[in-house]
């Protein structure tokens, strides 16, 4: 197999742990194994969530537009409070529809499974999300099977995981997944990681749509 | 207290996780509370480290340069493979020497410590650094006192992780300090995070020096 191109797709008001978590495991596996990128509509610089006050901390500087982005074999979708204005574009759902095409896997961390929801990309499938905002991504389509209490589910192409932290549990079950899971436990040791293994169990379930009811989405 | 300005000190070949784990932590604090920059030698985009290979993944925008930065309350400063070329730097170990004095807070992520050790920051207190690769910051000088075993030390102003996760636990025991720790476990709860409370407890120990070893440091 020859090295995999990971490529994070940002917008503003992107999480920094959800897009930070899971490139920080892939970039352990260092430049034989991957090459890393990161795609935004316009190419240029981002700017991130300060929580869930919309896009006024660091920017990352997106490599690629949509229109220039080369194929991916793994995406890495981060949620965050710009995911409401993401859900209204027509060129993140289109891109996403595109890029899922040629992807050998498609994974999302926290509200991103919104967006894959509302692309029509998890219809069928079990997917689980963010737990605080966990409406919306439910209200997104009632064709996917989502899973309340999981830190992550591997649907096969399409791997979601629960908010921000669980990120980092479920790129390190995708590395073992693809690239075994001796490379896995390396990545986890060298960034000095207390891997949580077990996708079903879910310490934050306890916070179920605790957000959703204080915006009245619930 | 007014609102904290929170500023991230990169270079090329800045680890990612040890950058924006803490980031994150402080973001979810809000704009309320905080405002977070990065700064690095010259304003722009800055590579991150992929793994040991250097300078090749995504790049985070630069807020400012070291000589038009503003003063900030709390520092950030990451490791990763790039600590080797900055322990070089005089204008970085400079600037941290400059933005130390005026801080609440100068905290470092995994072999960080070892540019504030250069910096001669560190001598007489007790501080911490990379499991894997301890000797690097060890070899930046003999008057600090290098504890082996700990996820952090908090030395007062100076407060420093272990490696690259690390930081996270370190970065919301800061913020316990500071803000409170009902505010703390809000904000673990909020980014989903099992936080490693005791900064004792340290299961990385079974690896030091490990890489130190392969690179011939020790």
């Amino acid at each position: 197999m020859a090295k995999r191109r990971v490529g994070a797709v940002i917008y503003p008001g992107w999480e920094m742990l959800d897009t930070f978590g899971p490139l920080e495991m892939y970039s352990v596996l260092g430049a034989e194994e991957v090459e890393i990128c990161v795609i935004a509509e316009q190419p240029g610089p981002v700017p991130a969530a300060l929580g869930s006050d919309g896009p006024l901390a660091p920017r990352v500087y997106a490599d690629y537009g949509f229109s220039d982005s080369p194929a991916l074999d793994i995406v890495v979708l981060p949620g965050g409070s710009g995911t409401f204005p993401a859900l209204e574009s027509a060129a993140m759902l289109d891109f996403l529809r595109t890029a899922a095409e040629t992807a050998e896997v498609v994974t999302s961390v926290c509200t991103g499974s919104a967006l894959l929801a509302k692309a029509g990309l998890l219809d069928g499938l079990r997917a689980t999300t963010n737990k605080q905002f966990f409406a919306m991504a439910r209200m997104q389509s009632d064709q996917v099977e989502w899973v309340e209490e999981a830190r992550w589910v591997d649907a096969g192409k399409f791997v979601t995981s629960s908010g921000v932290s669980a990120g980092m549990d479920m790129t390190l079950a995708v590395i073992a997944r693809l690239w075994g899971q001796d490379l896995a436990e390396q990545a986890a040791d060298y960034a000095e990681y207390s891997w949580h293994r077990d996708a079903d169990s879910d310490p934050f379930y306890k916070d179920l749509d605790k957000g959703s009811r204080q915006l009245g989405l619930v």
